[in-house]
């Protein structure tokens, strides 16, 4: 790998998220009334986005999407990265380059022109620091296989996919094509399933993308059960250890486990006051990620994706101003 | 006021604030090249807004405005008001007109269309919590006398004015409509004077303001000294006694002092962690000015004040999402 000079390339959704605190009663009733789906994302069209927004108390604006979250979390342990991913010529645009390439990720896909506007995710925190998103995507409903730069790929030790793009035919399609650029150039295939009901919609082809293409699987124990049809998160490390991959699942206060062929490790995490969890899953991946392309055995790996998380559970949103670099000398 | 079922009518400048984090290195760096005055406001255009945006790092947009946070800090504490000031047609300006009629305020300046965008505020926020305010005003420079609601500022017991729309103008003009408008219905007129360098630059219309229209003045301790050209805090009150008027100056962690005629009133604030100080005058303006048209005492008006800001301060931003009106339980 030694002409590779980056770490880790993303492919997601680019969206600006939208975090306001809401209450169980309002949770309950958008459930009953649209379907919202508390502690998951759901995907609304244009207008229901206006209606909901119209119904929130004052947000707070800050960069976000799944993927690119990983991605200025790994920056900040001090990796080098890049992101594919769309939006459009806009304000929320802007300001989602502005802060992915500011943490210093290359984002380099154009933006949309004359069309949709930037994606963004309106989250509902709720005083347990529970989160539930609603997904409007916008521009990055256009990502397609003409977005999908060779060359960056081919710098990277580790393509990360983020499992949300599932829910659009041309996304995984560019999915695809990312994953045989992978191949060839001896890139690492990771891969988030992001949300149970998403792997719900979608279970034949995460299957076929985990067997045929993942080396490094990231799941939580709701996802990882809804993919292969278990009821018993005990049943779960028996069907990862047959696979050809490293699963790194994750188990909110209880920890993380993870699984390569025969070797299982359990790695605690550290407990902290919860504010609010959105991207607590997407920090664990960056500093798993780094410790991989570092070369840290999957152990520190675990410890470094779990101590990033902590980080991002206490405070609002999805990234943190703190240099996350600070939690690999104290893991040492 | 029997026909008065409005607190406050606030006029400002609408602004989105993006909050990021700097070295002290950095903005002394800008304060050589570029005039930036650290702790205080400086107005940039909109090329040095784009340069400077670029040298930021990863930011977080919420609604800001001086007066415009004072009303949602009014409306948390359970009061009812409205704001007059210019956002443009665009996302930043959807989300500053979301932000305060969500939170309860009546808001209904038209927007600007095609032309300058909203303005923003580029907030450098140092380790030890001291805010340094770059600010591009965009469409709120087109705030004029036409945008002058009479009708509002009757229904108001209060008529609120930021300080910072002195830089221009056609504000000065609006301003002074509005001023007239009050007088006419029996609407009193607080001030508040924003920034020691905005009053140098504009020290005779501020003085003439405050002798013929001003009913109650918020200023902290460099302002009001820059007003009088006084060097020493301890010449301020014999000053203030002689207007009719209320002064209500802010000295930071020492508290506040408010001065009627011969009436001194020393008010304590509670001692905090600080994080980021954006928004603590206007939290103060927002608590005292609840207390007032609440017809409290001036002492307890004061106590509402710097408990709001305390809240202010230990937040990142100008908003805090807390209900500020279980301060005026807890200080009954």
């Amino acid at each position: 790998m030694s002409d590779k000079d980056l770490g880790v390339v993303a492919i997601g959704n680019a969206l600006v998220d939208v975090l306001a605190h809401a209450t169980d009663e309002f949770i309950e009733q958008q459930q009953r009334d649209h379907g919202m789906q508390p502690g998951a994302m759901t995907l609304i069209e244009r207008l229901r986005a206006v209606e909901l927004y119209g119904m929130m108390g004052p947000g707070t604006e800050v960069s976000g999407g799944s993927a690119a979250n990983t991605m200025a979390g790994f920056a900040s342990f001090g990796g080098k990265g890049g992101f594919i991913g769309k939006v459009a010529d806009d304000q929320l645009g802007e300001i989602f380059r502005h802060d992915l390439r500011s943490s210093g990720i290359e984002f380099d896909t154009p933006a949309l022109v004359a069309s949709e506007p930037t994606g963004r995710c309106l989250i509902l925190v709720t005083d347990d620091g529970n989160r539930t998103m609603n997904t409007f995507l916008g521009a990055a409903v256009e990502l397609n296989e003409h977005d999908i730069d060779e060359d960056i790929i081919k710098r990277a030790k580790v393509l990360y996919l983020e499992g949300y793009l599932f829910d659009r035919d041309q996304a995984k399609a560019a999915f695809r094509k990312a994953a045989e650029i992978a191949k060839k150039h001896g890139t690492k295939v990771a891969l988030s399933l992001s949300d149970p009901f998403c792997v719900d919609r979608h279970k034949a082809d995460f299957i076929d993308l985990v067997d045929n293409h993942v080396d490094i699987l990231f799941a939580n124990e709701q996802e990882i059960m809804s993919l292969y049809d278990v009821f018993e998160w005990d049943q779960v490390p028996a069907i990862i250890e047959q696979k050809d991959l490293i699963g790194a699942l994750t188990r909110s206060e209880k920890g993380s486990v993870i699984i390569e062929n025969d070797q299982i490790f359990e790695v605690p995490t550290p407990q902290v006051k919860v504010l609010d969890t959105t991207g607590a899953g997407d920090a664990y991946a960056a500093g798993f990620l780094f410790g991989f392309t570092e070369g840290m055995d999957l152990y520190k790996c675990g410890e470094l994706g779990s101590a990033a998380a902590a980080e991002v559970i206490q405070i609002m949103g999805p990234r943190t101003d703190k240099k996350l670099a600070e939690l690999v000398s104290r893991a040492a």
